[in-house]
């Protein structure tokens, strides 16, 4: 792949815009109007030669033929290369990639800005459609990528880590769309003077970015948490540089290799996306962060390193996701076996992996009213193992929702619970049917008694994975009272509740206002409170400790670009 | 005032409804557009009895009966009466006004939040437009308070002090309301299953305030540049904190007893609005902008407070305007003789006292060519310097142009230029014909070469007031060079450039594309570098150290709230 192409690009902004402005034009009334929509097909049947992309036996050999060799990029100042992914199905992935002389590829991607930002705000969105498409037809070879890093399960990984990840960066692009042509481009300025001639003013109004943006990448969701901040910063001018974490670099890699190939083809440089792969310990963001060229940060990782980053790269925007303590609020149901089926889901997904995933379930210790009659807390906590139990009851189908876990810390964390309190629900270890080295666990519950001082230390503090406490509190309004705490002092994604009082719903809404939380009220059927829709969802409010931003609104996309005026005497 | 009004409201959301939405309306079409437009005259006689509102002795009697008394706010909290203004005309003002114990006022103010934020952003903006009506009635009245704390002229600080800030302060309630109601109060989701029932949710989703925000409020501008913040932070759910600068509350302090009164008739706490003078030397600033209710600052100020808030109030949301260094590249002209006089009303209006002021004129040592000939560096000078003599050689027509200085420290600067180069003009004291009190100086112009190092010390440090330097450069492109460092560097709220080359136009815009500042082009008539129109140009850029905001724009609002979404199986 040249820097600059010699023969006349074979992408023209017309062409582009052929293909992409209805899609483009759908997603800005999509987000206006947040009804459900989505470009991109979730069925993983809905793939394949006939719709001209890649099908799952496709996407699977494309992914086969990437391991244990070099991921060429042709980036400048490549100095090395790095790489040992390990999957946490037990493979050993192979793969090394590019690892870059920072000082020789951050003056490269500062200079292919001019041309990026000259190119305007409609053309640099029908860019990035181009680069969702192409990720999207090979939506099964990502979908391999991001099992074999991040342990989800294969149609997980296909779905949140393909469509619903596309799904978020084009609903960034539609939001740094909007928000760069809620200016004109040019405006006649004609000022009454009384009886003498108006003043009039020519002025010329372009959206400038602020310079290369960040992306740090996370082990779970490399290519769903990634895409917002990647394409929101390419979509208001910025260069990206992608630096994926050392454990799941081949879905950004990916990423990154499709989006020069489409920059390249429209006449771009390539550089305007660049990947910056570490090797293993060197701690390559806290140096990136810090770097004068670097104006925006997205990431999404731990809070220490998230604060950190906030306090430290002062010259640089940053957007961070980290971590919090989800809650559900349990107070009663007409829907008795409806909520238990969706709390056991909601607990097993992706092994409690999500940063979404609810973690303290707050039920009053004298037990709840539900359709199925009074339920104690002892009742309803056994009621739940069970349908925990039942869900993951066959190792096919637990291995198909669980996924494998992480990271030894997770599984670290999952060996610890039962000293945190009493055991209802205890983890066993699931045989992948496929994957014998993968290490597959059914989720922990951990009972508490909230009355004891050292239940609230366990109970806000975040217990990545799948371990989630039943907290016995005095009432309702006890727990709502904690969940305020909860989000107040440690944040949190999400926030789910359960009642048939309006009483109660007002208050666990009021909490939600105050404490800046998302709240799903009484999902019985199949949606979970740890998933969120692109267009219409909100992820995170960025406004309570979990996240200082949220996915998607104009504030995760108006401080990317600044517009510069120039006004000229008419 | 009550802090709750037991009678019924006397505002009803209707009659403000019927009231203030075609204004509502029109602004935000004006935003869209960026058209001239403003709903608040600014000629002294558009004020009067006839128009229901105060004419110029009405505003004069008004405030002559403010001074030497105390300014009540019936504010919780109050401890004491601090006071001590000095008008910059040599008029003591004697106002007390009420001092706060902050550990009783903000938490008055928390408690105001639900009520306002349930509200809603459409009421919120209603009544935020009656505030301004109000203020806008007494025009001439607060024209005194700002002259007598600001210095500024009485035209200035009737125009500038009076619509103009009003107009900035609607264009902020025009941006909250537009950002605040892109998402719908409520959605349908409705996901296909394929053959099974779709999955759906009701969603709503309510913009909530970050909490108390905090204006610090500046000497020189205190309508103008608080305006903005205060309007957007009020419209967008958040109580609002009033830090005026402590010589310069009246105008500020005003603002806040109507917005308080509106509020109060409206039916909410008036506490939603408050005031925090201080004692002199108290700098409650610091205290304020530490406390944890405090989650969104505005500042208008010195470089160093500005940094300091950006560093250290991390719980805050924190918009600065700082210093900077405002450049004017001269090149050639078409029009030489309005070229002189644009750059000399530039220079002399409120005695170069405006952030927006241009302080280096940087000119080719080989001269210029302009439609009277070839000049010359020295010609130049002088002649710029002869159009200034001229504009202000008639003393009452001088001060109405020049104001007062506003505090010692300008008057210092003053006084020490002769020093800091060649003396092209020198400055001059010109006797107020109204105030004998006034420091009332005509601007100085001091000779730079710029192919000496210390020059660059000089022009390269802001020197606010009426000093500017004629910088000799050996090229345009050195100017333009310059341009870019001192923007890069220092910052500018402005940049000018006369050229009737469109390589050089080309060269100063891809400096300003790059250095984000805001360029004006060949201003010869009766528009100034120094002026910013609200809803058409932008005031600083938000991406050059002067300033991390503009006025107004999408950024300047979107990060003032967050939505939360509540979400219901349907």
């Amino acid at each position: 792949m040249a820097a600059a192409p010699t023969q006349a690009p074979p992408l023209t902004p017309e062409e582009l815009a052929d293909k992409h402005r209805p899609t483009l034009e759908r997603a800005l009334e999509a987000i206006r109007t947040r009804e459900y929509w989505s470009p991109y097909p979730e069925h993983p049947k809905a793939y394949g030669e006939e719709h001209g992309t890649l099908g799952p036996a496709e996407g699977k050999s494309a992914f086969d033929t990437l391991l244990g060799g070099r991921f060429e990029l042709d980036q400048p100042g490549t100095d090395g290369w790095v790489g040992g992914e390990v999957s946490p199905y037990g493979v050993e992935l192979g793969v090394e990639y590019p690892h870059a002389d920072v000082g020789a590829l951050l003056p490269a991607m500062r200079a292919a800005l001019p041309a990026w930002r000259d190119a305007g705000p409609r053309v640099r969105a029908l860019v990035c459609l181009e680069i969702l498409a192409r990720i999207n037809a090979r939506t099964h070879e990502f979908a391999h990528a991001v099992m074999h890093t991040s342990g989800q399960a294969y149609l997980m990984a296909m779905q949140a880590g393909g469509p619903h990840a596309q799904d978020r960066g084009l609903e960034a692009v539609a939001y740094a769309y909007a928000e760069q042509t809620r200016t004109p481009a040019s405006a006649r300025w004609s000022k009454p003077q009384g009886k003498r001639d108006p003043l009039e003013l020519g002025k010329e109004f372009t959206p400038v970015p602020r310079g290369v943006s960040l992306m740090i990448g996370c082990n779970t969701f490399p290519t769903w948490n990634g895409y917002p901040g990647l394409f929101a910063s390419l979509a208001t001018g910025n260069p990206v540089l992608v630096k994926p974490h050392p454990r799941a670099v081949l879905p950004l890699a990916m990423t990154v290799r499709v989006a020069r190939e489409v920059l390249a083809e429209a006449g771009f440089d390539p550089n305007t996306v660049a990947l910056a792969a570490e090797r293993d310990g060197e701690g390559i963001a806290r140096e990136l962060a810090l770097r004068p060229e670097v104006r925006i940060i997205d990431y999404t990782g731990s809070t220490a390193f998230g604060d950190w980053l906030e306090a430290n790269a002062r010259q640089a925007q940053v957007f961070t996701e980290k971590a919090g303590v989800n809650t559900i609020v349990v107070d009663s149901t007409d829907d008795y076996r409806g909520m238990l089926g969706n709390l056991a889901f909601s607990l097993s997904l992706y092994s409690g992996q999500m940063c979404t995933t609810p973690q303290n379930l707050l039920v009053p210790r004298g037990g709840i009213d539900t359709d199925a009659g009074h339920k104690s807390y002892e009742e309803f906590t056994a009621d739940l193992a069970g349908a925990v139990d039942k869900l993951l009851g066959d190792d096919q189908r637990a291995a198909a929702l669980l996924g494998a876990i992480v990271n030894p810390g997770v599984r670290e964390r999952l060996e610890g619970a039962s000293e945190l309190g009493e055991t209802i629900l205890a983890s066993r270890a699931v045989e992948h049917p496929e994957f014998p080295g993968a290490t597959v666990r059914t989720p922990a519950i951990v009972g508490l008694d909230g009355a004891k001082p050292e239940s609230e230390e366990v109970c806000m503090s975040e217990c990545f994975g799948p371990v989630s406490f039943a907290v016995a509190v005095d009432s309702t309004a006890e727990a709502v009272e904690l969940l305020r705490r909860t989000v107040r002092e440690k944040g949190a994604m999400t926030v789910g509740a359960y009642t048939t009082s309006p009483e109660v719903e007002r208050l666990v809404e009021e909490a939600c206002l105050e404490e800046c939380a998302q709240l799903s009220l009484n999902l019985t059927g199949g949606v979970y409170v740890n998933q969120t829709a692109a267009f219409s969802d909100f992820h995170g409010s960025g406004g309570n400790p979990a996240a200082n931003a949220a996915l998607c609104d104009g504030a995760f996309v108006a401080s990317r670009f600044r517009v510069v005026e120039v006004r000229r005497q008419a």
